[in-house]
């Protein structure tokens, strides 16, 4: 994975950082870029999906917080103060051809299709961001590591062809502040909003916090308690397994940066 | 328009209505049944057109609030405590052809399709109730009457085919209940929620509000202020004006009564 730079402009507007990614002159992930503003995950389907798809997001609010969705075959997408594009406004993607990955280029311009529609679903990016700056800490932050994401044995409410386990992120909360981290990523229904389950992981059917399916290891400290949150890895595995004819996502950890701010209710 | 009794049965539950509706022992309107209990528009739509309809309710949640949405082919509804069947479960009907009406049947299964998507969309049979229980009359209902509804000559946001203007419908509130008027009705955002617009109606482009375009002519009392709200009707405009191959629609007043109380939350 080729960088134009080391870190993405963190002084630069949201519309700086798009028409840098545009320009291709920042090819990296958008983590700490624009603190403050909502960044979401892209799926494009066929439009002959497109209903499915966007029902399962409304049915699965938590792990696909729908943001955006455009109209079939128009790559055109209201960032909030101007009009941006689907295919070159991210630094990187994923091409999906009945559920296999063919590709991952920097512009979706030689893939874009007629019929194609693209959801921009909120994702966790800047929730860490503001449970640090309420003085909940963020384990993984300080240890310079990924949360740790599990895939539970809860399923998700499915729609046509589109079904999976519910994927969590979990991030260990010191005991007495965890009704502070709740009440505060509640504040972010489009970065996947309060917790889904707090405490025993059995119950999602995690059997060991120690190997999660994707990220870091937890650091957890004496007195922490597991809190889980929906993660946008949910529809990331759910989108691949219902083998669409085709399908365009970010690249992990490359997101489509808005103008909004985070913390912006959309209806 | 037959009905086997004169009024719904009031002490019914949801699901005695909808048996009795379902055995045509009840085939008139539903205002008044089950209050407390959530009602809903209904409109079906072919596959096809079913993502720009639900991207249309979406994008204008007021005039359409999304109670549920059924898969394509299958009539059945999570009604809340039981499955429903959009096809005998409400007391009657409309049934449209490229935008024309064609039938109004007490039963929609001679004309149901395997491709047909149901959408119920929250209405305001039981908000007038709330206003009243909360101290604020509800002028039409002193006067047995219906609310006066306007097109306005403001436009939904579009969605595909799917484009037209908002229908609003207006009570005149004494000025001193305006604001708890708001407050109420905004606790029902599946009955269309917090008022559009209070005041002037020349800013909805709306000249005359003696001369309704639906329902009956307003009857204010000095002092009062008028108050608009999204309006159902809105959907039933716009669903003929898009020329679906078929659409099914209920007919006027005749909703799907759901097990859920009326100020229910969905996501």
């Amino acid at each position: 994975m080729s960088t134009a730079e080391a870190k993405p402009p963190t002084e630069a507007t949201p519309a700086e950082v798009r028409a840098a990614v545009r320009d291709a002159t920042w090819t990296g992930p958008t983590a700490g870029a624009c603190p403050g503003h909502l960044q979401a995950n892209l799926a494009i389907l066929p439009h002959e999906l497109a209903f499915e798809f966007l029902l399962f997001c409304l049915r699965n609010p938590k792990p696909c917080p729908l943001v955006a969705v455009t109209e079939p075959g128009n790559p055109q997408v209201d960032a909030g103060d101007e009009r941006a594009d689907l295919r070159t406004d991210l630094p990187r993607y994923r091409v999906w051809r009945h559920g296999e990955l063919i590709a991952e280029p920097a512009d979706l311009s030689a893939h874009w299709r007629e019929d194609a529609v693209g959801f921009l679903l909120g994702c966790s990016h800047t929730f860490d961001d503001a449970l640090t700056a309420t003085g909940v800490p963020v384990r993984h932050l300080d240890a310079g590591a990924s949360p740790a994401v599990y895939v539970t044995t809860v399923d998700c409410t499915p729609a046509g062809p589109f079904r999976g386990p519910l994927v969590v992120s979990m991030r260990p909360v010191p005991g007495e502040l965890v009704e502070r981290a709740t009440e505060v990523t509640g504040r972010y229904p489009l970065g996947h909003g309060s917790p889904v389950h707090i405490g025993d992981p059995s119950a999602l059917g995690i059997r060991d916090l120690s190997t999660p399916d994707f990220g870091d290891p937890p650091e957890p400290r004496p007195g922490d308690v597991p809190v889980f949150w929906a993660c946008g890895v949910t529809p990331q595995l759910v989108i691949p397994a219902a083998g669409p004819a085709y399908a365009m996502t970010h690249y992990i950890g490359h997101m489509f940066v808005f103008d909004h701010p985070s913390d912006v209710r959309l209806s």
